[in-house]
């Protein structure tokens, strides 16, 4: 992973972490560092040693001050001179969206621990991570509005399940930056911490996943959360989590579960996302772009 | 009714109390205990007399502890040795999903007056009820990661519906027990009481449902709440609701609801479901598990 | 607009507020009022001047009482005397429907200032709005329940939206009157105010709006996230607003946006959403009553 140029993707025990590090620039988002998120993601999902992954920016300014709009950066969302004539063409996709979708099929838990400003996509790309952690020093925008653009990052669908369809629309109407308590007050922010605390807490998180729960349970729990409770009856959940729980109540890591409940002592699941999920996963057919 | 064996179930005037009653195994869920409850479900629907239903556990310590894993009790719901070729067989079906489809189709409002311990299915059953009370020693748990299996019941579809995704996310990923004051922050929860005053509190609003309101309105509101909330435009709703405006308008409970609200007196509704919903009803089409 | 009877349409700069003005009669709601309504919104989606449209009731005690019922207003939703053979007739379509899907359309954020008693249509009304203020003497009630009929106006569809499956339901099945803290509490209400200083801050909403963003994009913003919601899958939105990004980041507002931005001085946004939405807008065909 040496060769990444604005990120850092280390890895310590069951966890990841996934550092935006362009802190002289409040860590802005390019093309580049979209890609190297995307090829972390990659190898967070196939490593099984990973649990979670936690995501958060270089320095205690900025977790992700938005797209970097600075010429010499060939960088920005927007800033394609590429002209195309039909607007179902694969470049028209807009560089926010290629993120949070990837986020969406990640196999591992997602934490994002929000260590300062977060404006534009570096608010909008959070919103497909599972958890949010905020400093106390974060600062929210959805700024979009105010620079004649709209939310992207398949903002409008991410963003109402969170915080709801009224301050969602007021947060995006005015593209006012907020702090990180009215974040929490609306659901946007699990919880607020020190910034000294913030990763501590993050990490302690995702070590309470790790330690006591199993990989394959989880990241079947994820994929169906995030595409089942949008379907329009319970009965199409109903259908995945049926046949979920036949084929894992008969696995190693439902006898490992029972067992270490039984016996009162911390599990140890042998189940590996990368071998081991049920044999109808994934059970669904991605969308294209079109 | 007398011959239920895992529940009890008692019609007070216009409410009907269901007790999962196996307070010395904590009420733990088994197959017999989820037929019983479906016919219990069937005997409240059928009966005009019930205006809405409470579903409780008996003794001061459990709601209900989950699926009982006992091996004598040949009942818990992964515990079948039964083996299919095909997923789609009717014998893969979830036994916590067959109860909360059945829940979800219920004509009478469902009140769940949480007593106590209520884990793995016996949290995930209570998400298809309409309103949640508990007690002040109610505890929560969605363990299924814990155990190696996965949330069942179409949790994946009630739970971020009722708490957002983030927080759904964060028990089912951890598996943790927590308590009914994080329950009920969170939106799982409606109130919080001392336990012995809940199954009071909870008589009181299925009573306030049942004086002052038309039974074939609260059961069209039920379907019309449940089904046309997750369409993806509110035409749906429009199509629907104008048609049952048009026909309750020109019912019998809309001239005594008008009458006893210009009278200043309490109503006195003629109408039933078993007989008096609009002829459009049910308008769906109920999906089959394939 | 001065041969509006039920409500009055004023332009104050870049704000329209739409009163309803039967405060005789608590403003309560007639055909004639739905269709000044509807108008009057036409009036706003057609004037570039206007950035948002505040909704509001004559008096100091009612928003909106409800239909009325009076025989003689010949306008309850529910007193037309045509009968129809087939419930997809036109003349079946309810009249608070009508126009929360006319809001529903709005190209313009919907502010709703409710100064008082909000019942029936008066609260259901509300739903389509995009941000409610309440003052402090304002009182909710969802009665339809109490009247024998349902709650209309595509509620089903916006109402658990706003406030979650559980505490929609409380205030259908119960039909009760709550006050304005409870609405703000349950997410249903953005702030309560003074009643002397209520419209006073939906107008400091409405014109932080006008003052800090691009027309263009609020109505872009506006339609996709009531549209792309509730969609099943974010790809949905990702295809909507890459479309956007691309087009709208090569427009006149996006170089205003920049400029402004990076001058630190307000911008002076020249797109109008009478000629310069993106060309592809509407993405959506809008679906018919039948």
């Amino acid at each position: 992973m040496s060769d990444f140029t604005q990120i850092r993707y280390e890895v310590d025990g069951p966890v990841a972490t996934i550092v935006l590090d362009r802190p002289e620039k409040l860590n802005a988002y390019t093309r580049d560092m979209m890609r190297e998120i995307c090829a972390a993601l990659d190898a967070s999902d196939a490593d099984d040693a990973v649990r979670a992954v936690i995501l958060t920016g270089a320095g205690e300014r900025a977790f992700c001050a938005g797209a970097d709009l600075t010429p010499d950066s060939g960088a920005g969302p927007f800033s394609s001179d590429e002209e195309v004539e039909d607007l179902s063409d694969e470049r028209v996709r807009d560089g926010g969206g290629r993120l949070t979708l990837r986020m969406f099929n990640s196999k591992k838990p997602l934490i994002v621990a929000c260590n300062g400003v977060a404006v534009g996509v570096g608010a909008t790309m959070q919103l497909a991570a599972d958890i949010r952690l905020a400093s106390d020093n974060a600062r929210y925008g959805f700024v979009f509005a105010q620079r004649g653009i709209v939310p992207e990052a398949a903002s409008s669908w991410f963003l109402p399940r969170l915080v709801g369809m009224q301050t969602a629309l007021e947060w995006c109407y005015t593209g006012r930056i907020f702090g990180a308590e009215e974040a929490r007050a609306a659901g946007l922010v699990r919880s607020v911490h020190p910034q000294g605390e913030l990763l501590g807490e993050a990490r302690k998180l995702a070590l309470e996943i790790a330690e006591n729960t199993s990989a394959v349970s989880v990241a079947m729990t994820r994929a169906m959360m995030w595409r089942l409770s949008s379907l329009d009856h319970p009965m199409k959940a109903h259908r995945i989590d049926s046949r979920s729980i036949y084929r894992l109540s008969r696995s190693a890591d439902a006898g490992e579960g029972i067992a270490s409940f039984l016996e009162k002592r911390p599990p140890d699941f042998p189940g590996r996302p990368s071998s081991d999920m049920p044999d109808f996963y994934p059970w669904w057919e991605e969308p294209e772009f079109e």
